[in-house]
């Protein structure tokens, strides 16, 4: 990394998981080197976008020859702190909560989900692969004296926002939000968001332009 | 909708579904109409950016008046194609497929699951919430006489693609794809893809870059 990340802008970081997984399925196909035209052709972006994007961590390629893909991978992997390890905990074990505890993938990665918190009796006590689902009133408890990094957000719209002054108060150090709501944290707190019904509206929006064609 | 909707950025209608659900948080309050100023405090966006947004649809504010909270979350409900009806079935009932059965929101927005399919039979039978888990053999008989808009792959990352050209020939008008893989579709074919760990990978980067400062 010759170049400073700091000044890379997010829309460049959001693009970057997106070639994590197309250079790994190139490694998996044990294919070493990649131009930014056949990348382009892969991935979607145009050879110049790619190009740009990869320069601002300043450049992997070579004129002629094109990326290692092997190093590129390692590179981004960095870049996107998939070196380092997270303890992460759930909360809600429900449907959802439960395929995220699932993704062995997310382990590999170094999130190590920790445990799953609940409150309905039904679901306490189960184990998700290897992570217990444990009640909610241990949360403080367990979290005493472990640094917990992320908090996962599994719950019902109404229960999100006192989840995530539960969580901020651990503390943890970031929150990944599933709930359909808007929660409000501290400037200090990384937030991220998956609302389900953004990416399903775009659909229904995209099926009536097509119809209207 | 005074203009064409068509010439609109999807940046700007990837911004749409965040002001419909904060005005419909405002309905609930009975709140009637809003300045771009307060909206921009509610959601994050600037005044400016808001009635920049807006007026990519001819404008529906009124100087000194603000939004009518009402009209402006009809509007927007209707440029989402919220008003229309989808008949949806999921690929793959295991807990993310399940979790996406249960959003009853999804059904009152006129997503209409009609059945979960599956091959493993120890799922085959269940019932989430009113939608019946069907044997993945039964895919074409049960679409024969129905039209299926959305499609959605809840499978893992090795079946997406195959899922994907099933679905393609039954055929279906979009994809929404939950697997972690990136899947090709024709041109004709909505694809919109929720790719956990890319959003989870943003997390490790701002954790990382928090770290370093």
């Amino acid at each position: 990394m010759k170049k400073d990340v700091k000044n890379v802008s997010m829309a460049v970081i959001r693009r970057l998981p997106k070639y994590h997984r197309r250079l790994k399925e190139l490694m998996d196909k044990d294919v070493t080197r990649i131009s930014s035209k056949e990348l382009s052709a892969m991935i979607g972006f145009t050879a110049s976008q790619i190009r740009q994007d990869l320069n601002c961590f300043g450049g992997f390629g070579q004129q002629g020859y094109g990326y290692d893909v092997a190093e590129l991978y390692g590179e981004i992997s960095r870049i996107l702190g998939l070196t380092g390890e997270y303890n992460t905990i759930i909360i809600g074990a429900g449907n959802l909560g439960q395929a995220i505890a699932n993704y062995s993938n997310f382990e590999k990665k170094g999130f190590h989900m920790l445990a799953l918190f609940e409150k309905n009796p039904r679901l306490i006590g189960l184990q998700i692969r290897d992570v217990p689902v444990l009640d909610i009133d241990e949360l403080e408890s367990f979290c005493a004296d472990k640094k917990i990094d992320i908090g996962v957000i599994c719950t019902n719209k109404e229960s999100a926002q006192d989840v995530a002054d539960t969580l901020i108060k651990l503390p943890v150090k970031a929150i990944w939000n599933f709930a359909p709501a808007d929660i409000q944290v501290p400037e200090s707190i990384t937030l991220e968001n998956v609302h389900l019904s953004d990416s399903l509206y775009i659909i229904s929006y995209l099926l009536k332009m097509n119809e209207m064609e």
